[in-house]
């Protein structure tokens, strides 16, 4: 197993090596003057099993440099890549919800896909259904159980989970259900891009311990 | 543009044709002794537009059915196939909610694409997500108007909309804001395959009229 | 290696894992009560070589299932695939005989492959020339060397392998040939589907032991 | 529709060409001094319905001109191009009768697909199944009815159609139910390669007019 | 025909609109308040002949930019989407000339047809070989002419075109050829990422008008 | 490892499998009478990591030999093929210099990877951007460094290296600055095809021993 690290979270990928007994691959991600990004694999890789740390938030610098990576380590034949974004950018934009968009989210497992990836890992997928836009296969994990252990500890009775809006819902049962509370539901209508208005709270919240999970 | 017609609801596709002022293509579809589909289509579609009627519920013979219209349209050279879905089956396994389960969603949409649609219509997926599982475009029409058109006729004040489950939750709000309602929600859990045990409304019911919309 | 079972013919495949000193892989095989297929797979198969043993006779279910439990195998990471299938349904749909017909046997290869499959083992195609419907590679088995040995013990000579129609000649020929005998063949037309019409013996049948192979 | 044709069979293309009182379109294909095959379309092709004429009989060459010329047309942003093969070269190793063999006539399917053609036309296949061989639109002419029509007018009776060896037996019937005759076969064996070994005639011949079509 | 612009070079958009005396069709393109691009085309092109016209100069946003009009005109039903790139950004990264580097350009290539892009209009590639990184038909224009136009109004006799280094040799020789000049050559050595350092001018420049085509 | 050796140039197979004191895999490589190539396996591949030895010269025989080898060993379960190329023919269509023709080298390497090969190893292809027509992963090898041990040995200062057009200079500075000399250029042009015409020497050759590297 051969671990490299994009640039986009170079921490995490040094706190995930540490925690394998791992170290990292000697990589050079550099710009040429202007600004192209120019990436080297400055250890063999033929035949080993590579994975590449890279989370794809915006800017689309963190993408187009996993691709790079990814091309880089299938020309250089290595046996199996897999992609490891911890976050997965662009993951909202998961369906049309008017005409004439985009689907963003497809269209980055897409890109993935081509460039070479065999396998992709990632966490918490804003929707489930996003492991189903992938013909390959995809691990992925789940954050719950530690969030979960860590809020087990505290005395949270009585407790109610609010889900943050009615796409969150899911979740907030998940949680409730774990941690033995009752759910409620923020009832927001986004109007508009990026403005959020809450309307109304669904269910009973009063005197009760609220955790609001969310996924951004 | 040409109509053909599986025979999963012979009836459905009568009335689309009626509502387009259009006749349905004369087809052959028989079975063999042994129980397999034979397909004809007995009019040219040479370089035609041609739309295919079928929900894909179960049983299996519903999509295969398809696939054997849509082989037959692309191998006789039409122009365009369209693979119209009012019912897409399989639409619930739409991830993978534990491991080593199949994406039966997923496997439908590559299926109708391998068979050579180059695009599909259907009608409220079960997930919006699943329009992001095609690579063709996909034509999504909403049922909701239709029906919402049929409820505000009638007097439902107060109302209250609610989600059967925590994933229908999307759906209630949207009825509930075009109607001018509440909404509420049935924290329904499934300890097992096809065992639905209610646990719990979240929300305030009483004393008003609920609407439970469901997709299935 | 891992032997999976789906549910068309169980015991065949009890034979087949008894012959090989193996055992059958736990698998979950279900239905909603819609009649969806649900599979699980309940053993781990990453980086397996998995073998799904299915017959895909009608109904369509067969072939669906076998999907499912490819697809299953694939996402959870199997290294490879092989569909194990005894009877190849549809093999007679094999070429377009009259105008828009669909070609049900390629439809079938492809949609295996779509799938996810690696490679596919079968027995006795209709025509020899489905192994060239795949790009993925075929074992393609035969059964008559045991048939073959089974007869050589019978006295039966004078023999005449006499073949059912034109289409089986070649078969018939290759028995013939093994078994020392001489080959006649039956003319039959068949005016409509279903529907056979003997015409006519071509050869010398008098006074021999006549043995008719027939694949279906 | 634009006409093109290749050098391998350059008198029947302009025949072609005069029975549909259309005209050749200007190319040149020259031989670089090494041998390699240059092409290039001299007349505007940009949005045009492209039909290409060349056989693909031995040698190698007239198949790589064939995917020379789809590729020039296809860059060159041909609205559709359709490969018209009369003699579809390779078509007898159309499946593995012995192991570690390639077989040619899918080979050869699946280069004239990624060349880019759309469609392909030609002429009584060696096996009818080719035409599933190919994921996009074969058209399928047969040689039967004009040679039936040529040799209805002889008198010919009493008839009887020798199939020349076990596989031609189905093409056989085929003539002799349209020319109002009887069935015969020869049981030929090919020990080897290119050895032919008469053995024995199924059927009876004496005192009667033989026919014996072959397709090669 | 439908004209779309990115945000990469809008003047450069409405110059070419103006020139087709045509109008740019009307777009949103903002950004989520993380950074991630959201694209709407506003008016109908279903069944259209789409342009987008965008460089795909860094930031990476571009290319994306590119690919999500690409991706909302294709699930939009547009009959034909064209890719016009004045600039091919990446178009240096165009082969391995060291082990385990990315081939950038053809990665780029990929994206914008895994995107859905038809075809793909650019002018004066680094390499004109990156025509054949693409499968879809490429218009590859010159801005040769444009300048050799300009500059034959100049008296430059006695003229020498120079290259900038030995890979624009041959872009030298066609201005040289067209202009009526000598030919000579820098011979610069870059020993490490984006330090040029010149070491010798091959041929005579003496006394002559020195003209130094680049096509950065 | 498995070996393979087309017929292309079988003494440089027996070099290259001496020289990794390897033996080549036992093939039949037959023609039939009508001149249609034959290849058989007559070693067990299954499981084995391939390699496929022949140049792709013309006549076009050698492509075709290389792809039916491929095919062959994929079909009897190869893990991988590699196509080992040492002279890749038509690499010098490898851009559409005018409109309406082939490019030759990536028709070339299509074919190739649609047969089936997982890895290409060739030699200083003509232009370095061929590496760039691959989706598989491609190692390219240089003759320099041979060559260049070559030479150094003689004495050949004051040394220049000649390129022998404007498209060898690159190769010309590499040898020049491995072997300490200066670069000069023939600014040879080519008013048509296969006629070479010289016209003028660039640089400095007056008394010196001058070197003329060629990749044809």
């Amino acid at each position: 197993m051969m671990l490299l690290s994009g640039t986009a979270n170079r921490p995490l990928s040094e706190r995930i090596a540490r925690g394998l007994d791992a170290s990292l691959c000697d990589l050079t991600i550099e710009r040429f003057s202007d600004g192209e990004i120019f990436v080297k694999i400055n250890e063999n890789v033929r035949g080993r099993d590579v994975f590449i740390i890279q989370p794809t938030a915006p800017p689309a610098d963190n993408i187009l440099e996993l691709l790079l990576l990814i091309d880089a380590a299938k020309r250089a034949s290595a046996a199996r890549v897999s992609a490891v974004v911890p976050y997965w950018g662009y993951a909202r934009q998961d369906r049309k919800d008017q005409p004439r968009v985009a689907i963003g989210a497809k269209l980055m497992a897409n890109l993935v896909t081509t460039a070479g990836a065999d396998r992709v890992v990632s966490v918490d997928f804003h929707q489930h259904q996003l492991q189903a836009f992938f013909d390959i296969p995809v691990d992925h994990l789940y954050a719950a159980p530690v969030l979960i252990e860590h809020f087990r500890d505290r005395e949270l009775d009585p407790l109610v989970v609010v889900a943050s809006d009615v796409g969150a819902a899911k979740m907030a049962r998940g949680y409730a259900r774990r941690l033995g509370g009752e759910i409620a539901m923020i009832d927001k209508r986004r109007p508009a891009h990026n403005v959020a208005e809450v309307v109304n709270v669904v269910g009973d919240v009063r005197g009760k311990n609220c955790l609001i999970p969310d996924d951004t």
